[in-house]
């Protein structure tokens, strides 16, 4: 497969207007030349790998066989953290050791190198110096396994999973927030039900609009989790609902 | 004309950090491999369908004969508004039957089909589940027809039109506010002439820098209609301007 | 060289809610097919110069040969400076000659020709009229002076040097804040030593993670610069460091 195959996707905290993904992108399409760049994000909030990895488990899998996947949310930079590249369901992965690659590094077949640090390389800027050139070499064609040493245990975090009460509910939490003000949280059901949340009882609906404008709902979203929402409003600001919030779930037999 | 060769665009109001737009993308990839993807914009204010209608009748016909534009700015997502694709000027549209797509509905030669919503589709996320699909089998050329049965009578919204009041003055209104803090209006003129707005007269004249700094004029902008501006400053927030206010030109026979 | 095989980035303080930018990329698909369109940034704060020759310093020399640079933060469109295009080390900029190209243009082998504006042409909007045109020119082969007369002195702006004070101390200042808080500076160095700021005394240290969370830290920035930083934090709001602050170098020999 040659490199004008394949894309590279882009997941960043670090904004556009600095001209830092622009290095990156510049080192892709020098070392990789038919290579097609795809923007995921530059707006995850600065060093928020909980978002990171959130975004990843909600993207990567939609992606084409061959698809290299940069994933550059790193506080730890220039530590002692790994830089590693995945294969993963036939598609790779590179970026920091720090769990923002756990969705692809859950799956059985997920296999994981670790990436040297060549010595001219950036103490801050793995991803111009480190991730880019090695997002570019897999574009490339180049196998995983050229590219270091098997990483046996590579940090995996999991969501948190929902819980079951003695009563039987299910006490899940706001995993994030979304733009629309929707809180995304860990809890599943194909069952009827309600969901309670910062003291209100909300039925489980099919869609944003089957609520009327103004009341909150709880509804399955489009990665199989129950959300909370209101029609055409900000659930999380009217509810003051914030990552860990508690979110228990009634199901109807 | 295969899938190599067209381009797909994309305006929503989804930001990028969350994942979803990275989940278009990814069906996109994998449904017409050599799609070419260019983003419009992401930030379109939360369910601001008339701020996407707008920008989209900035830009539709400015690209190639065969291009894919995708449109989702959808509040009604999930409800009975159809999911609709368009071919109009050469050019194909996908969105919300909710007047988004307007702008290339008006032109005479437009055809709108509507797309039936699959089982499996998530009722919270069209965008992924409707509209990508869509655009890819129009960027690999599949015709129109193919995609849906006719809908005779798409929703058209209309730019409100400015009128002449008894004095023979025209009277139009604030379209918008763009990042720059310039208001654009509905008005349209090539006379000279001057414009009242928010108590001021303001001189036409023929670009943002032939008033001093910190004069607000009134200008041709770069669509043909008139747009209030402050020659390196923001006129929208000096003269407290909003969608809706009232502006009046007075034309020099 | 064909099209296809050249990148033209854009560089824009559009932001891209309103259309404008989408407006320039249909320009650029339509007059020059094949063209890959990479976005650095939209988002450069509105009218900054300044921010966006620093940026452009950045990133232009990461990218391919032949790769085209459009950078159109232009306050003074449609007034009388010029609209320029510039051919230096094997990469091709447009953009205004208000000094936000100079990083390209300081170059030994830089050459640069003024664009002449089309009577159509916007004078709110050269970027869709003027410099997308030129941009896909340049990337379908036109050579630099087929578009137009040379320009002998083109505006070059450098970014102004660090001082030597009489006690062998070295004076510079803070050039821009990134989007971490990072306050980048005018200072290089190999040697060991510390830095002053806004009263505080920093060592010299190699990357963020060598300060303890919390620690304010002076370090060599991935272009070789001296930046101030927090581990995890905002230095430059726990600072209050703006454009300008001074920053002094102690050395040790």
């Amino acid at each position: 497969m040659n490199s004008q195959s394949r894309a590279v996707t882009l997941l960043t905290d670090f904004g556009t207007a600095d001209g830092y993904v622009a290095e990156m992108k510049g080192v892709l399409l020098s070392r990789a030349g038919g290579v097609n760049i795809v923007d995921v994000s530059h707006e995850i909030p600065a060093q928020d790998v909980e978002a990171a990895r959130l975004a990843v488990a909600r993207y990567w899998r939609r992606f084409p066989s061959g698809t290299v996947h940069m994933v550059v949310v790193d506080p730890g930079v220039g530590t002692e953290r790994e830089a590693i590249a995945v294969e993963s369901g036939g598609q790779f992965l590179v970026g920091p050791n720090n769990g923002v690659l756990s969705p692809a590094l859950l799956a059985l077949d997920a296999r994981a190198v670790v990436l040297p640090i060549p010595p001219h390389a950036a103490a801050t800027f793995h991803g111009r110096d480190v991730f880019a050139p090695a997002a570019a070499s897999l574009a490339s064609g180049v196998a995983l396994d050229e590219l270091g040493e098997t990483l046996p245990s590579p940090l995996r975090l999991r969501t948190r999973e929902a819980t079951r009460r003695a009563d039987g509910a299910i006490v899940g939490e706001v995993l994030t927030i979304d733009r629309f003000g929707n809180a995304l949280t860990n809890l599943v059901t194909r069952s009827a039900g309600s969901v309670l949340v910062a003291g209100q009882l909300l039925p489980l609906v099919r869609t944003y609009s089957n609520g009327r404008i103004g009341d909150v709902v709880a509804l399955i979203g489009s990665n199989g989790f129950i959300e909370i929402a209101i029609r055409n409003g900000n659930a999380s600001q009217l509810l003051q609902l914030e990552r860990g919030a508690e979110i228990v779930l009634f199901k109807v037999e």
